[in-house]
């Protein structure tokens, strides 16, 4: 545990003191914003526009069709892979930067579904992954699990290593499933799950793991070769700093690339790209989880985002990072709990450090349904830019989420963060009728 | 006919009239290039760099997560299917921008298959296609005809209305036929399916029809609505000008559009997007269609590339767009058999005009396998850039292609193009070994 600074003071004394520092300047934060919402879109690397524009004016204007080769846009998905693999734990040559993170979803399910039955092992129909995990996550696995003749089985976090034994009474049974899919931090909580712990659970069972780092890249170290995984993707625009709407990445593990199969066969994913033959043949390893033609402006905006980790490397890299964003959110929950006293909150994130993300998740217990969402639109209004996750209803509450990049967050912003919410919640500020309006979009 | 200028004086006198003309100052097209390869990636929109960087500025660095609703990202997808709407003969809200080709076709596919099934008619299980349509057009559907118990049958184009009439031995039988799936212009030849009696037919036959438009929109005047076709998907950074890897396009009659089941069905795609309900239910009509978070520097530059068509509008729009089209085709055409004379050219663009798109495509007979791609590299070398796709060695020729965007080309381009490909040949430049170096992308 870090020490927790007691003062104000002190988180300035210790922002000034922190070689990670020198990282804030990579990005350009509008003046007098908090900004904790990185874990839905990270910030912008001030490097991004003029990059980006290289790539409209000198290789789409200047190079026209020849900057497939001259600008070497051919290789952009597998150069920025490679860049990514060490963020994840992964060799260079099986990562690569495609799509979105649904589709990709999609392509190395349907891959792990076509390994199970091409070992012949017709009992194992089953999909089991966490009810709470991200919506959308669970739409792409239902949709083809039905299109496939699979079952999903959804189950509570704390079930599934019994669903794997065949345990419990769960629905599902260590020798029917195919698939264990996981995200690795929870978006809503920020918990974080044990990859190796469940990986190897899956792996007793003769199932294949599948996990969605989209909440994990770029905010924890990951080891995905060493964790027993055997699919994983991730998402661009949120730690990783690729902007809005950044292509995706997509890992595989080296044992099973070249017997992979997926459906969405395109060009790019083709052993003879250009050769267009009418026959697919899909290229070798990794590459056969492209499809179509990608985004060169998404990619230069995304190789951005990856070069302020690459500032990291030289002052510790991403087990620097995970530092800082321990002591940052302790700092923010010690803060919560203190400062919160009395005014409803809850802390949802778990405590211990290996059980969480690097986002923290309130609750808020008041006499009035909206206050958790008027809450945070009063913070958004004072600058502390945090987002609202809407509850179901059902056991599943309100939350309030804040999440921290130790790239560009600091001490002084969870200190503050936590005041305006103090300030907010205690003088009642959040009551006013200017808080309550429901944008188009939350 | 247009009247095919027989001077280079009179190219530049007729493009100096050309009301068109001014539009070729919309683009940022580097001096001494004559650009005929916008059938592959369309020129930049002089605006692209700077809206981008807005979007980049502006929207994503000031306004952060934030943009979702102050730059309305959100419906990002639907403003520009919109816009693309008018170019492609349909209404303006039953297209979005999204993804690209290779996977809006699987979602048309797949939810054309589900129609089918919906009608429980078991009996229609196979997918007619062209021999020669796009390769990733075909690795699609093979793919998802195997993983979906439906048979994928290819025929030459000229036997497919047989194939729907269930004459001809061509092994498809209108009774079984689910979907007719074609590219409208052929990214070989260029030449062009007549839509609406190949769907009439394929509707006779009690068939979907699914069209491919990637060489056709912002070619030639489409009327989607009118033509009886069911689906239709296209490109963005082709004659829409969108830039590298702009994000695809997706149409479904609105006939169909509240039935349609696709399997990638994320978030965006949802009826309620924003309230992370644990069950998908779709959008209505075509917003379904969408599913992960679209890159907004992609979305931004296509628009971009549809502002130069809303400029064209005031000038007669997409048919004095195509017009011209078939003048510069007329043109460029006329000169390759006057100059070309015994030189071993051939046309295999139709000459007709309802049969071809925007494109014009050679042959060339030689004593030597790398003439056709020599030929081209000398001719890039000169500036004068289209672009070579070699042939199968089985009937499928090697081909000379060159693409001609209305908003840009001018009659002298077609002119000089022809001067230069006359003299390479006549002189035998294309023999020098600088000119066989195979780059690794052609």
């Amino acid at each position: 545990m870090s020490t927790i600074p007691a003062t104000r003071d002190a988180c300035i004394a210790l922002d000034a003191d922190d070689r990670l520092a020198p990282l804030r300047d990579l990005f350009g934060l509008p003046p007098g914003i908090i900004y904790l919402d990185g874990n839905s879109l990270g910030a912008m690397p001030r490097t991004a526009s003029e990059r980006v524009a290289r790539v409209i004016n000198d290789e789409w204007g200047r190079e026209l069709i020849r900057a497939w080769n001259t600008a070497g846009w051919f290789d952009y998905p597998r150069r920025l892979g490679a860049r990514i693999a060490p963020l994840i734990g992964a060799d260079a040559p099986d990562v690569v930067v495609t799509d979105t993170t649904s589709i990709n979803l999609y392509k190395v399910l349907s891959a792990a579904m076509h390994l199970v039955e091409g070992r012949g092992d017709a009992s194992r129909r089953q999909v089991i992954s966490e009810r709470g995990n991200f919506p959308t996550d669970l739409y792409i696995a239902d949709s083809l699990c039905r299109e496939r003749g699979f079952e999903l089985v959804l189950l509570d976090a704390e079930r599934l290593p019994d669903a794997l034994r065949g345990e419990g009474g769960t629905g599902a049974h260590g020798t029917s499933v195919a698939v264990l899919m996981l995200t690795h931090v929870d978006y809503r909580t920020g918990a974080m799950h044990d990859m190796a712990a469940m990986s190897a659970a899956a792996r007793a069972a003769g199932a294949l793991s599948i996990w969605d780092l989209a909440h994990s890249a770029g905010a924890v170290p990951l080891d995905l070769r060493g964790s027993g995984a055997d699919f994983a993707i991730g998402c661009g625009y949120k730690y990783l700093n690729g902007g809005p709407g950044a292509p995706a990445f997509v890992w595989a593990h080296p044992r099973h690339a070249d017997r992979l199969e997926q459906p969405l066969a395109g060009w790019w994913g083709h052993a003879a790209p250009f050769a267009f033959t009418p026959d697919f043949s899909p290229a070798p390893g990794i590459g056969r989880f492209l499809c179509g033609t990608q985004s060169m402006l998404g990619m230069a905006a995304l190789e951005c985002g990856l070069d302020t980790f690459a500032a990291a490397d030289a002052l510790g890299g991403i087990d620097a990072l995970r530092e800082k964003s321990l002591a940052l959110t302790d700092l923010f929950i010690a803060r919560v709990i203190e400062r919160g006293r009395g005014l409803g909150l809850g802390v949802v994130t778990p405590l211990p450090h290996e059980a969480r993300g690097s986002q923290v998740s309130l609750t808020l217990h008041a006499d009035d349904p909206d206050a958790g969402f008027a809450t945070m639109q009063a913070l958004i209004a004072r600058g502390v830019i945090g987002d609202f996750r809407a509850g179901d209803g059902a056991g599943r509450p309100d939350l309030l989420r804040f999440g921290f990049a130790p790239l560009y967050n600091t001490r002084v912003d969870a200190w503050d963060a936590v005041e305006h919410l103090r300030d907010i919640l205690h003088e009642g500020h959040w009551r006013d009728p200017v808080h309550r309006r429901r944008a188009a979009v939350t």
